[in-house]
């Protein structure tokens, strides 16, 4: 028996709805690329938003049609966020620190039709369009009669474009399940990968990370998302933020320490996020100029895991909450935040800031599991370690044009591709990437952990741990390290530094010292690179 | 297009696992019906949950089945909300508020087929079962061996039944569509009608309060729910609670100021809710003991207009953020909360506490608006006022059995039965109920306003205002009026106090002195009783 509820889709179109309706007067406030202040309101913005999908309709964009944006966080970003999403088409947000031939790849892939893109990028534009034969208009999001210095087919400028659009539009009636946006994850292997995320997905995802323990986003929040909204849809804050009616602060190109700190000051920010190396470079300056936070309540941090230091600093010096996550682009992308649990409040400060170092416990919403090389689940002891599995609504279900299929299980999970342990609170702690990890006789050796010990030596500048073919052991790993300037490192010396810090079978077996590692796009350290580069190479240890 | 995200159903389900998986230490913490607290975490909770499924299966429930409970707030009564939703039956809480043929008529309505009931209402369900055809088995929520005494047939015991079942249970991968819960609405006109809930409704109106400006909910929570678990799902905090996994303290039966205070104090509660008349008893107790409220930290209040003197007291004495709000069982129930804007958070005192005063703005989830007598959207100026309309996903789309369909709009409303305003923020003001309007010469006069003004004479004890036919006019206004002890109201007088304090015209056009005005079985005033009294009243006013 069904309940007798109205259904009320949960689509965009209605984030927008009570974002205009119900908060007219909050603000967007961007920084622009000449690096002056743009305020705009919720009421004004929704009206270009509509004059930009009746531009976008008569520019030809249908239902379902792939229109690209290559942009930093800024008002027009978001006008181009919710027009192309409620009028049926999917917002493909293009990543500007992709190589050029990734980002070739994607936009054929997608087949994109129509490029949004900020000055900043017009050269990059310019050098790309003649590889993009499904991109039919090129929009340059400038001032009016301000169009970049650039050669392209039928450029055109935004402000003009919308100027003469009415500032109605009839939204169409959007099942939930309609494709919202398109977002690519840059991996180490293989081509980049399609996120298709829908209407659905990403409202049930802005509810949540909504939440108390979260973001815990109210309407007087000045929230300023350093993550870019070409990275898995600035963790969802465009959306979530205007279901809030909280201001939005948008820091434009400069993601540096001053203009980041003139932000929070001038619009008294109270909620950041963003990356670690962002925080890092904002709390140099803060401690070169003396500055405060006194307006900021809470600071995410996610995308690579934060330092202890860091929230210690952040919580003490600056009486700032750091809210630690988890996530990928393949889920929407919050999956765990590391938020103490009652009993742990008043733990001594190191106990606690240990947990608040770790990725974190599930939202509902989120359901994760461990798994071993058969499948079989393992416990959450903290100490086991397994593939990490995902389930839930805003976990992706496969990847645009069925890529990949073998990251989805036969009974509904997304294979991460991380190893993890959880411990009995359900405190996720990632160790491993699947594909790092080094099978040693049945059993996993974490390549994180060796490199981690590598790293504290005094000699040892950068470190990298591969799986190296062995004949009895199936694998066994090497270590491979760049020297500090000016220091030696010693293979004997440095691998009896391992003694007593690690299982004696987890000690590689061999160590090359190197002059500097591969590095992805994205600065990752480029394992696939570095295994093919140590492909032939036979381990001292290997009999055979 | 579609996009790739897994479905993921909102079921209950989902909540239930992600509480036993994701917090299985987090507790139920309740008052027993003889005094004593009893308490159990979320994995202990959820094998009895299990148990009881088991339970209910063997008793012949099947899905769809309605399963009434008549109960207090404590840990058998979220078993039972929990066991019977996710087994795909519809759990169906009765109010033993209700006059006697009212639960008399409710259960035949639902067609219950098993009840389980406190204890403490044994002799009523005994009085009551010969006229209840369709339930088969009756369940008393009472410890092993410790039967009430009362005669009914097949008298069950809620520990026997389930003690010998397995902890496992295989819950059905449920639609979200699946009715899990009926309420019935004691209105004051007609019979009660029934409000059926669907799993999705649930699930996202408990994500939407669990937001920071609204109920705020952390996992380092104590929320003690005193609105009842029979009235509006306890404003769905036992589905909030659990997905977020706080503590939740129920209180029983004990909804006294001491009892109250006990709990607060032993359980260091953060977060209360209910309506006003209990927090006044409890400000009484609070003050004639020197109690403090120093755990506490949100409070909130709903079914009835908070006093602003109230929320005074509460912030300014008890250092207690009061979250006012508005709703009905119809909107599973919350539609506003009265929660400040950003500019206003530095308002003085008095004009923040009178805008906490009104009923609030929309949750994302809520869309409202108000409507004149042909159905004309009237704007949000704060002094317009017309019948307010609702819809969202967690809004009834119809009644059980179809009746009542005039509440719903062609176009897709629910229509409240509440006369209101809205103001240029957003925030909603119920001037009064539309069949209580007086409409005089095709304008409204708020029938709630008169009787404001009336209470305010100091010879005034209670008033009500209703319309009265009149040839020229349509409807004009009567005050009817009950005078204090010992006091003598006189006519011209009393309409006399009237002038300068609402418009001329509305002021009334005779009052009747009473000795006392009748009420429904919550405490209500009975309007509909009244006006049939007075049905051939005529008006001195009225020429023929």
């Amino acid at each position: 028996m069904h309940g007798l509820m109205m259904h009320g889709e949960l689509t965009i179109t209605t984030i927008l709805r009570h974002a205009m309706r119900w908060h007219p007067g909050s603000e967007i406030v961007s920084r622009r690329t000449d690096g002056a202040i743009h305020r705009i309101n919720y009421a004004d913005l929704g009206r270009r938003i509509h004059k930009l999908a009746n531009a976008l309709a008569r520019l030809g964009v249908k239902p379902g049609d792939r229109v690209a944006t290559l942009a930093w966080n800024g008002w027009r970003h978001v006008e181009a966020y919710y027009a192309v999403s409620c009028m049926g088409a999917v917002c493909h947000t293009l990543n500007p620190r992709l190589f050029a031939d990734q980002l070739g790849y994607i936009v054929n892939h997608a087949e994109d039709t129509v490029l949004l893109f900020d000055v900043t990028f017009a050269k990059l534009v310019e050098k790309l369009a003649p590889s993009w034969p499904t991109v039919r208009h090129y929009v340059a999001l400038a001032d009016a009669g301000a169009p970049p210095a650039c050669d392209l087919p039928g450029l055109l400028n935004y402000e003009d474009l919308i100027a003469g659009e009415s500032e109605d539009f009839a939204w169409p009636d959007l099942d939930e399940r309609t494709a919202c946006s398109l977002c690519y994850t840059s991996g180490t292997t293989g081509n980049p990968k399609g996120v298709l995320f829908d209407h659905r997905s990403q409202v049930i995802h802005a509810l949540s990370v909504s939440g108390g323990d979260w973001l815990c986003l109210r309407q007087r929040d000045s929230v300023l998302p350093v993550v870019p909204m070409f990275h898995a849809c600035a963790w969802g804050l465009p959306y979530a933020g205007l279901m809030n009616g909280v201001k939005l602060v948008m820091p434009g190109h400069g993601l540096d320490g001053p203009n980041l700190c003139e932000l929070i000051d001038a619009e008294k920010v109270t909620l950041l996020a963003g990356v670690p190396t962002v925080w890092l470079e904002m709390l140099r300056h803060l401690k070169a100029t003396g500055g405060r936070l006194d307006s900021v309540e809470r600071l995410m941090v996610g995308g690579a895991a934060a330092p202890r230091s860091m929230i210690q600093t952040l919580e003490e010096e600056y009486d700032v909450r750091v809210v630690h996550g988890w996530g990928m682009t393949e889920l929407s992308p919050v999956g765990t935040l590391s938020v103490p649990k009652a009993h742990m409040q008043d733990w001594p400060a190191e106990k606690r800031y240990a947990v608040q170092g770790l990725q974190g416990r599930p939202l509902y919403g989120v359901d994760m599991r461990i798994v071993d090389a058969d499948g079989r689940e393992l416990p959450h002891d903290g100490t086991a370690a397994g593939a990490l599995q995902v389930r839930g609504p805003w976990v992706a279900g496969g990847y645009y044009r069925g890529d990949n299929p073998e990251s989805f299980t036969a009974d509904g999970w997304f294979n991460t591709g991380d190893v993890a342990a959880i411990d009995a609170e359900g405190f996720l702690r990632l160790t491993d990437r699947t594909k790092d990890v080094i099978k040693s006789g049945g059993e996993w050796i974490s390549s994180i952990e060796i490199e981690n010990v590598a790293v504290s030596h005094p000699a040892v500048q950068e470190a990298a741990c591969i799986a190296i073919t062995h004949s009895k052991w199936g694998e066994r790993p090497l270590l491979v390290v760049v020297p500090k300037a000016g220091a030696a490192v010693d293979k004997a010396d440095l691998l009896a530094f391992f003694e007593g810090k690690v299982a004696k079978w987890w000690i590689p077996d061999d160590v090359a010292v190197v002059e500097e590692l591969p590095h992805t796009a994205t600065g990752k350290l480029y394992k696939l690179g570095l295994r093919e580069r140590f492909r032939d190479f036979v381990l001292p240890t290997d009999a055979n």
